[in-house]
């Protein structure tokens, strides 16, 4: 039996739901591919838990907590040399800097799965260099989990490439947190109590900056725009704000300022249904890469979203009059695991090699 | 350098639109796969051409039209012993009964990519037997274009399936033809003059009644149900007619005699418009199947649909309060072609192993 054996860091509302459903699914995938999905390592930011024979799932928890001090990297290093076979790095934190990681994981013959977006979304030349790398070493690098969760995107926008289709534009709602406050703000709910809301729910990232300054969006669109082949870097995107955003101080200090801004989203909401039109904040992939509030019209497809929904629309050479529409809730963390699982399924059908 | 050989059986709109995109994308799938993809044999009705060394595509309309009588099986006997290592068939027509012939290339090793919905959608035991032995033989046996063309219609509902979902309901607009035809009289359009410049554009199926009778939804309806785990005989789905259609004659006597319906056609649409709603040839996937026109709202998702669009909503366990919804044009040559093309660089990457 062929065996793919998963390092996790993470262990949040993400990677949790993907080690339940990982778990939940494993003895399938073991009949229907003859491969084992094996959980060799799980970390979080200061505790994990190795077993190269595999973690006992009913109780990974306990386990990772009682191995304090063995975070990602000491987690991975400990790997390294023992695991052996096929290998895949699943990332679903929402940490930075890992670019470095990535290579000396890939270096060891490692595939990459990821939901993390920043890893991506940095300096053109550390995107480039991880690319190559795995291109060179033959190794997986996917991450349809960073943009819009479980809808698949990046898997479309792959096929629409590798079958010789142009991307004319990509073009839609690509943060299912700011669709979620546009469609509270419709409403007539406060901004702060949609942000409040939508932080809960675990629709927002750990700081809800991120989403209210746009850059999660903006990370998103230029994660698409370089798929697409297009050479940007973060700063080419034109980056307009959701509302004025204090970088200021702690993600706690941000929550009970915010009601600040209630009053000025209101009345901005209340003159644009004036007009018949909603806000909606917009995402545009050309040759350029731009994200911002656009108003649109109340009845056009932008404007009856509702929820944490998101959509993505590709017109290309072939989808020139009517683009292909992707639409569905982009975030939550069942439906962003299952995105990272696909993934991993991918990589186990290539070890498979068959159908 | 690993190598894929292909043989197709058909050489109309889609079948030529396919060979000259693989054509155009064999050189990069080369250097970035490291798998050549050959087309080793191509058969129309009565006339074909095999070349164990790879035909040459810049001719190779001629070279078919040069071998008469060389049709499918006879194209698939010369093939069989004479082609090793990995191969694939390519189904690009739209005849019935080949499940046999299926059967038989899947035995002696062939994988299976087809956009031909017949074969799938009849009896339930010969759908199983096929599928089965693909199982058993580890060969793929893929068909995304047969449900939306070029849409990730299939796909998507195997990520779902393969990751834990469970689906609640498939609903939606799965024929691009009856919306053309239910757009065209959303504008005043007469029906007949709508089904004749759909024929022209190439959306119908080569016997527009399939489409009229409903046929063409109900076998999509009816793979996507089985795809979905559902065991259903076509007789369990209920199918309502687009119009009445005459089945007695052929297809250029019943084209001429369509114009009888016009009149019909066009009050029931004026009828709905007062109304403020709109007709639309609606499927729905559940616990059954069911398929046929259906009265919606005009400023709905599927009333505003207009041109040759297709919408699925997926409605799961994760994807509960708001589906997950794939739509866009769902008929066209170019489109089902890179459908059908997306699916054979699927095998070929399962035969690069890696990524």
């Amino acid at each position: 039996m062929a065996r793919l054996s998963i390092l996790q860091l993470g262990k949040g509302a993400i990677g949790s739901a993907l080690v339940g459903q990982v778990a939940a699914r494993r003895q399938e995938v073991k009949a229907r591919l003859g491969v084992d999905l094996v959980y060799v390592g799980i970390a979080g930011r200061t505790a994990g838990a190795f077993a190269p024979g595999g973690l006992d799932l009913a109780r990974w928890r306990a386990e990772v907590e009682a191995g304090a001090g063995l975070d990602g990297r000491r987690l991975l290093k400990k790997a390294s040399g023992v695991v052996s076979g096929s290998a895949v790095l699943v990332d679903a934190t929402a940490e930075d800097d890992l670019v470095d990681l990535y290579r000396d994981v890939v270096a060891t013959g490692f595939h990459i799965v990821s939901c993390n977006k920043k890893p991506l979304a940095g300096p053109l030349a550390d995107y480039r260099r991880i690319k190559d790398l795995c291109r060179r070493k033959r190794r997986f690098f996917l991450h349809e989990a960073t943009v819009g969760a479980g809808l698949p995107v990046i898997k479309t926008l792959r096929d629409l490439l590798d079958t010789g289709d142009r991307v004319v534009a990509i073009e839609g709602c690509f943060s299912g947190t700011l669709n979620y406050l546009c469609a509270a703000l419709d409403r007539g709910e406060k901004l702060s109590r949609g942000v409040a809301r939508a932080r809960e729910l675990g629709y927002t990232e750990p700081d809800p900056r991120d989403d209210l300054a746009g850059t999660d969006v903006a990370r998103k669109a230029l994660i698409l725009a370089r798929e697409a082949g297009l050479d940007l870097e973060p700063s080419d995107v034109r980056q307009e704000p959701f509302c004025k955003v204090r970088r200021r101080g702690g993600v706690d200090e941000f929550m009970r300022s915010i009601s600040e801004l209630d009053a000025k989203m209101a009345k901005r909401w209340r003159e644009a249904a004036a007009r018949g039109s909603r806000w909606r904040y917009v995402a545009r992939v050309d040759g350029a890469c731009r994200v911002g509030l656009a108003e649109v019209p109340e009845t056009g497809a932008l404007g009856r979203l509702a929820g944490p929904e998101n959509v993505f629309a590709f017109r290309t050479e072939r989808y020139k009059d009517h683009p292909l529409v992707v639409a569905g809730p982009g975030a939550g963390a069942a439906v962003t695991a299952a995105g990272v699982f696909a993934d991993i399924l991918k990589v186990a059908r290539a070890i498979a090699g068959t159908a």
